[in-house]
Parts: C-alpha cells; sequence; structure tokens
C-alpha cells in the first residue's frame, strides 16, 4: 500500500517550506502521498498544532504524521519518531507536541531519537531541521524502513510533556483546556470521544463553565439539532469534545480562547 | 487514465478538513489525483462556491468535481452525484451550489442522492458529511464506480435550485448577478462565453451599468489591450464575463461587491 | 524518476488559479509530482517572486521550477524556458522573475521562448498563459520533453533584468537588497552563500545597516546561538543572508522592509 504522510506545521504557505518538505519527501518516496493537514498554526503555537495533530491521529491512525512546530530549532532538541500502542507512526521534535495524539492512539509503545546520519538527505546547514531530518525522516518510513532504523531507543519517560493537562474529573466535573477555535468559531476542548464514556458524560445535557461563563447546553449530535443561533455541544470531526452556536460564533458570543480551562458537567436527563 | 478530482469548499486552510478529505481519497483509491480549486471562499457563501465550481467544469470537464459548502450540515439534507449533459461528474450537498456548473457542462442528465451505506467508508459520528460521504463517494467515483451505484437517481427537478439566477435578455439588456470578485479586484459576472453568442453581446463596446454606475467600456481580449488604468471588459480564466481595470481594482473604483446585479448592452461599432 | 515541478506565483489561493494548473499539468504528465513553493506572493511583486524561486532552485536544483508572477500578461510578452549552467530547468515569463535563480545554479546555458504552438494543450482564451502556455510546457518537461522542443532559441543576453541587483561588493562593503521578510519577521537580504565566500564575510560578526540603523550582529549558525530576543545573522533555509531575532521579529523591531538596501560587512575577531 502507498503511504500517506499526514503534515501540521506553523510554516503557514507564504514561505517555501511547506513545498520544500514536500519535494524531500517525493525525491527520497515516490510513492508518498503527502496530506496537509494544517500549516497556520500560529508561529510556536505548540497546543494548537498538537490538538490539530491529535485530530489527525484519531481521524487516520494508518497515516505518518509529522508534526512541525519548533521554537526551539536548531537548539541540540532531540527529533522523535514514535510508535504508538495502536501502531501510528508520528515523528515531530520532542517538545511535547506529539503527546497528545499519543493518547489517542494507545499511548506511546516506542520512542526513538532521529540520527540524521541513519538517513541519506543530508544538508551543510543546521536550520531547517523540517526539510533536513524530519521531512527525509517521515520519507524513509514511508518507504518501509523500520522506526527503529532512523535513530536510538529512548526511553518514553524522557519525552517533554504535552503542551496541555489531559482531561481529568473531580467530583463528577470534568476540567480540561480549550484546546483550539475552529475557523466558524467552535470551540474544541481536550476532552475525547473516549474521555468521555470514561467520565459519564454521555448525557442529553452538559453544564458547561468558562471563567464566570456557564452554560447549559444540548449535547447533541449534529448542529442542526438545535435552532440557528443556538448553542450546541457536539463531538465535531476533530473527535474533540465542541461547543458550537449553529450559523454563528461560539468563541465570540461567550468570550473563549484557547488556554482557557473549562468546566464540564453531565446532567442526567 | 488517472481521475483528477477538483476539490472546492468553504474550509479554509487552518484546520485539517481540506487534508483530511485528501487522506480519505488517497486511502479510497490511491490512483486518484486531489487538486485544490479553492477553499477560502467565505464560509456559507454558495454563491461563491457554485461560482467556482462552475469555472472549474469549464475549465476542465473530463474532471472529477467535488463541491462541499454546507449550512445545512447533518440536517437531513440530501449528498448528491450529478452527471451533465456533456458527461462531468459533481459531487456535492443538495443546496444548488452544483446548479451553474451544469449550465456550462450541458445541463443535468442523471442525479443521485448518495447512500453512505453504498460506500464503503463509514464513521461513527454524523458532522462531517465532506469526509464521511462526500469524498468516499468522489472516490469511487475515480475509481471506476458508475454513478448509478452510489445512491437512488432521483429527478432533476427535485434539486435544490442555484444560488443566483442565470443571465437572461430583456428588450436588448442582459441582467445577471456578480457572483465573484477575484484576488485582483477584476468582477465576475453570471454571463458565460455561450451566454455570449447567445445574447448577442459579442461587439467591440459593452455598456455595463451596477446600481447607478453606467459604464462604457472596450470589450478586449486581454488586460493589455487598454492603458495601465483603464477599464475592460473580457472573459477571464474563469470563462465568466469580467469587468476588469489593468494594474488596478474594479470592484473598488466602481464600488461594486457580489450580490449586486449588473446590466450589459452591446454596442454596435 | 518521476519529475518534480516546483510552482511559484502570485495567484493566492483563494481562487482557482494554482489548482487548475496542478491539473492540467497532471492530465498531461500524471507521473509529475507539483510542489507548491509559494503562491502569496503579492500580486505583481517580481522581486519576492524571484526570491523565492532562487532559494527553491538552490534547495532542489534537480526539480523543474515553475514561476508565475505576470504583470505584463497576455501583452505579447516572451514565456521562457530557461535551462542553467548546473542543468536546472525554468519556465516563467520573461520580466526577470527567473534570473536571480539562475545566479544559484550557475547561470543562463540556453533559453528559449516558448512556442504554443509547440504544446499539445491549446485554449481559446488569452488571458491565462500560466494554465495555456506555462503550465503546459512544464508539464512536456516533466515528461521528458526536451527544452530545445519547446520553442525556438534566444539569446541569454534579451532577457529582462532581474527586480533585483546582485550584490557587490565597494571597499570591503556589500550592497544588497533586501528581498523578502518572512512570517517570522526575518529580514533576507539578497547575498547567497557563494556571495559569503567571494567577498569575505565569513566572520564571527556582521555589520549590519539599514538605512539609519546600524548593527553589529553575531554570525551565527542557528537561531539557538543567542539569547532569547538577541539579533543573530545567518544563513536560513533559503539561502539567502539572514537577519533574525530570536522568538521576535527582525523586521518589525529594526524598521526594515523589502526593497531597502542592506550593506553588510565582515568583522575579524
Amino acid at each position: 500500500m502507498q503511504s500517506i504522510i499526514c503534515f501540521t506545521s506553523d510554516f503557514g504557505m507564504g514561505d517555501t517550506w511547506v513545498g520544500m518538505c514536500h519535494a524531500v519527501i517525493y525525491r527520497a518516496c515516490p510513492q508518498a502521498r503527502v496530506v496537509d493537514l494544517a500549516h497556520d498554526v500560529l508561529p510556536y503555537d505548540i497546543r494548537k498544532a498538537a490538538a490539530v495533530a491529535a485530530s489527525g491521529v484519531w481521524q487516520l491512525p494508518e497515516a505518518i504524521h509529522l508534526v512541525v512546530v519548533d521554537p526551539g530549532v536548531g537548539g541540540g532538541r532531540r527529533d522523535l519518531c514514535v510508535v504508538t500502542g495502536g501502531g501510528t507512526v508520528l515523528v515531530g521534535p520532542d517538545n511535547g507536541v506529539l503527546i497528545p495524539a499519543t493518547w489517542r492512539a494507545g499511548g506511546i509503545s516506542e520512542a526513538y531519537a532521529i540520527d540524521p546520519e541513519a538517513l541519506t538527505f543530508r544538508s551543510p546547514l543546521a536550520t531547517f531541521h523540517a526539510r533536513d531530518v524530519l521531512a527525509p525522516a517521515a520519507a524513509a518510513l514511508a518507504c518501509g524502513v523500520d522506526p527503529s532504523a532512523v535513530g536510538a531507543a529512548i526511553s518514553p519517560e524522557s519525552l517533554v510533556h504535552s503542551p496541555f493537562e489531559r482531561a481529568r474529573e473531580t467530583d463528577g466535573v470534568v476540567t480540561a483546556e480549550v484546546v483550539d477555535v475552529d475557523r466558524f468559531g467552535s470551540v474544541r476542548i481536550a476532552v475525547s470521544i473516549d474521555d468521555l464514556e470514561e467520565f459519564g458524560l454521555r448525557c442529553d445535557v452538559l453544564e458547561m463553565g468558562f471563567g464566570h461563563v456557564n452554560l447549559a447546553v444540548p449535547f447533541g449530535a449534529t448542529f442542526s439539532d438545535v435552532p440557528e443561533g443556538d448553542p450546541v455541544a457536539l463531538f465535531d470531526s476533530s473527535g474533540w469534545l465542541t461547543l458550537a452556536v449553529r450559523m454563528g460564533s461560539a468563541a465570540e458570543r461567550y468570550g473563549i480562547e484557547p488556554g482557557q480551562r473549562a468546566r464540564v458537567r453531565g446532567v442526567i436527563s
């Protein structure tokens, strides 16, 4: 089977960075298909990139996921290849950006520190890890190289932690971080569908709190389950718990921003 | 021959939506090539998406055209596969967005309501038709599945109407909607090259009116047929009648916006 | 080997232009891979497109480079296929946009004026050279057509000059134009790595001047060689000399814009 590489970064589309990574991958592994998940992550926004990558892994666990958000570029930070318990392969820097994706794919099974010397592509420069180390590693993996061949095994415990905490429950209230606001103003919270079952949130109504704002919203299956202008809680295509307003912006109406803490409680009804 | 899928949506590039549709298509039909026509259509802007899709069909009638602008997502609205008289295959929601494309490809020959059960890809969620129904349908068609196999035949008359009216002529004046303003400020009007012949607009000068503004502009073949700063009417690459200003913005200078009605009259000279 | 086509333009992603060029290429040469280097070049910004294309050629000399920034579209200007001394193939308009790329790939070895009649793709319109002439030419070259078959040989001396001058040295001071500011605010100057050696700039500290601003900055290998907030000079992934501020914007802090002249002097230390 051809390999699909899902690519997420903070490169934007205004420079040659994304295209050059595509080119490097196609040159090294012509049968690969590179799919751009998102490159408009704000520079250095590890939280958003981690949320996007986790969503990508949840939607397409059999792909190779290449994630590049890189404040420490060139600073001696490790480049990782991580294999999850579910068999998904992730490539990216050791700054926590890969961790939430592993939560949704069976945890970390193996981790390797990519060794540029183990890859055939080399460059005289040291400023562009994505092109010179991470993309070539993803290409090698797409062409069948075993993860253990791209570098030395390292302890999963040694990896830098996630940019946001996992959802947790205390006295029936789940607290989790707002990780993203989408193009339509819908608010994504770090509660996955698996968390839903674990925390017993599968109710008809959810109480959701953000700072001083407290809402009781129907927990519907789709946007169309509420009238235009009404709020609804649902799992959107990202697989994160989402607060949306039908044909409107939940983030604007309730003044919610990424990084805020959300409180969620299921209401039996 | 490999199949090309031309993809238009209001997804933007800031989320995983576009990439995930690519991935779903490549997984289902590795030999397909997905080409992104436009994803920066404003959320819910059916008119613009319809104009873009029609332009895409006119330029590449042999491709499969996947068009997703989706205010009624999840609301029980039908997903369509439409085959035109000219043989072009279109996939998209039943909200009118596919109709102008059929005007430019021989009208509607067959229409089918896509049945997700007829596709091999299924998902537990119901919020993302593009990924879970429309993209898999396009992939199946790209891999040779007959349109009649993706769902039940439906009457073309039952389809939701176009977001804008077809150009029409009364007493020598053609009225048509402004459907788009491009990146350079050029104004596109819902008059196609075929309409041009039918309405007898092939003249050296066109009188064009927008609200209180009335212009007499040369009907030239290219931007360079007029001096810098002068207006010109032409058929641009979209195949829609276009009012442009050489090295300037026609929309800004004349205060024209999408949705306005244009009056066009040919001047014999 | 499959051919990679690196594509740079001022088309933006809001219209069908980029996608239609992809489609035309895939239709004519299914085994090609089109890689988008940058399409958010501002309309008519030949300088930026030339800087991007030169960067692309430096990074991937074995690809075919298609560059479209087109103020004179339709105005009788020549369309070029240029082969460099290093063997890189470039396709684009004769407005200077290809020239800086040739500086970084061994100069101009051969130049041809593309003859649309020599290509199999033809269109009844004359407004979209990228789709109707340049992209088909790139596709033909990607499928093995010899550059000499796409049009008549022309004299390299007859080509329109570069939008910016080559770096030059006078009395130990190198003057060169600011050609680009990247997404992170880093300032790119038209001094290539080869120029570096020629002008003897390989020093520990560079004096850099922009208008009234004069700086002495460490010439480091990577962003991490200076503390957060400090300036650093380096060759970034584009291969142009770059003034950056670690975790900040050099362009904002020093008020630097593309088109300004930079003065650079190496300080022995």
